[in-house]
């Protein structure tokens, strides 16, 4: 049987999130049933609720930073049993059979795309998909993380499903470790994950920021250093100095200024779509010290139950503020004024306690 | 005893180069004096004898394509005797004590930068260096390279101590091998030894051109495809298929119509640095399959060993058309027609002949 489920969605670009209620399917015999209990709060949910991406569809439920409770699982399900803690992220389908999805790299599925875990092609409905902005999700197996941290921690775990593995995956991928020197740039939802893993890593950290009073958070966070970005005295003294720079600024900025800073074969990797162009990179800096500018989507379905794993192994969550679910558009307009240290997370129970 | 030298230098930006003396200096200990067999004309000669690079030193003796006989050793040279074949590429002298260094990276020095074969530092001189358009050069044993290859080859050999270590240094840090996809774009003196060399390595290589005649050639040279690159729908056909692109165009021109054709975790290498930026790429491109945009800079001195090597064992060296000194002003505009297959190689006996 389809299970009523209660959410809050946006009817169009320019209106705020409410309750929207719908069906989600009954589980098959892959499925994974689970009732939502947090979801953390992306800016891609909001550049994708107000149509600030192409292709947004409506009614839109955001929400891919998933947390709950384990209610029912399919014939085939022998991985999950009710009453586990799981975890669903940015997606959840592929294509299953492409190089990428043989790789367990489903995010860079090259045939149909991964589908996302909302606003994505949804076959079993023949709709789009609703994300995690409710109470019930139904998940193919295949994209279902097992959660380990303790029960008390699994609103500050939410976040990981996006903003740990976003970072996760492009630390590991260019082999961050012990005795590197790795620059963080911007200290937000993503950033402040990239501190907290970089350093469980082993890597001296340091944090770029524009923001000279958010130095002793980074300091707290994990970072070994940190660099006001305008001071531009202080990053000289930091040039060719860094193995790898994690950058996670999606606002245009110029890349040369942190391009400069790496050794020879540094790589500096971006984890942000800006909606308009940074400034031409200076292909001198690149050829002068055989750098590379990178860019790393998420990371594939089996390296994010490895985040998550590490993550508990190291005593890892995010950093999180939570609200109650009708307090989303609020969150968002705050969100937008960087005024939150560093996630806001949805309490889901606030959902189920409405009327 | 100091060696009276001809060359050909040119005395300003404006001016078109022209008989020029001065002296060589008497070899030291690590010296090795070379009288010089052949030069390579490179567009760096060019852009810098005119000026168009910031800090041409005057007079400007270009050339770093340098093949020619030993004449002459210091006391601590064991690796080269009187009667060898030795070569010059685009480097004399660095450091030697940097990380870059020791690596044997010399090109990425980090302290005081490579000393060019021309226009650069000339400690010993006190003034600057003047390169290889000349009959007679001293260089010290660590910037010198064997050459191997039979005595009729070596015109054809010279271009390889640039346009042959720009191509093969990437080639081989991206590990280019056998069954690899790899593009080569721009078809002028680097690309079409960048196709000989991808080419023996084993790799599939495909030459992206903007001229549709080039095609025959491309195929002659090794390629194993050739695509017009304004065709789009060509274009489309690759979307996703190369592991590796080395881009041999300096001329500004769209990145991403070459990034969107790498497969996921592939890279594209500048070698050439544009006077004016390129359009800036798409970060969606390189982060919707996390690719990479690289530069990298002709290659360290056991590397150009190496590819002299690989090149004699594989029977590799340049297409080349051979000019006297005195033709220099010509081909130099010849050249900005690319009006030259593929590259120039000054006889140096024509130096030695002239009056």
């Amino acid at each position: 049987m389809p299970t009523p489920t209660k959410s809050f969605a946006a009817q169009a670009a320019d209106t705020p999130l409410a309750p929207f209620s719908f069906d989600r399917r009954d589980p098959g015999p892959d499925d994974v049933a689970i009732d939502i209990l947090f979801c953390g709060v992306c800016h891609s949910d909001l550049h994708t609720a107000r149509g600030e991406w192409p292709g947004t569809l409506y009614p839109c439920v955001p929400g891919h930073e998933i947390v709950g409770r384990v209610v029912a699982v399919g014939d085939r399900v022998d991985r999950f049993a009710v009453g586990d803690i799981a975890g669903v992220g940015c997606m959840v389908g592929s294509c299953g059979h492409c190089p990428s999805c043989r790789d367990g790299e489903q995010q860079y599925c090259e045939t149909t795309g991964m589908v996302g875990t909302y606003n994505g092609p949804d076959p079993q409905s023949g709709g789009h998909t609703f994300g995690g902005y409710s109470d019930h999700i139904v998940v193919d197996q295949g994209f279902v993380l097992k959660v380990r941290h303790d029960e008390k921690d699994l609103a500050a775990v939410a976040p990981l499903l996006c903003a740990g593995i976003t970072t996760y995956s492009p630390l590991r991928h260019w082999k961050v470790g012990p005795g590197q020197k790795v620059g963080i740039v911007g200290l937000g939802g993503l950033g402040h994950m990239g501190v907290k893993i970089a350093a469980a890593m082993g890597a001296h950290v340091t944090v770029f920021t524009t923001s000279p009073d958010k130095r002793d958070d980074a300091l707290r966070l994990g970072a070994h250093d940190v660099v006001v970005s305008r001071d531009e005295d202080r990053m000289a003294t930091h040039r060719g100095t860094f193995d790898f720079i994690l950058n996670t600024v999606a606002a245009p900025h110029d890349l040369d200024a942190f391009l400069a800073l790496l050794k020879r074969d540094g790589t500096m990797t971006l984890v942000g779509v800006p909606a308009e162009p940074h400034p031409a990179p200076n292909v001198g800096t690149l050829v002068f010290g055989r750098r590379s500018l990178a860019g790393s989507l998420i990371g594939g379905i089996p390296e994010t139950q490895e985040m998550l794993d590490f993550c508990h192994q190291h005593g890892l969550t995010a950093d999180v503020e939570m609200i109650p679910m009708q307090e989303i558009n609020t969150a968002y307009d705050r969100m937008l004024k960087s005024d939150v240290k560093y996630r806001f997370v949805i309490d889901m129970q606030s959902l189920r306690d409405a009327a």
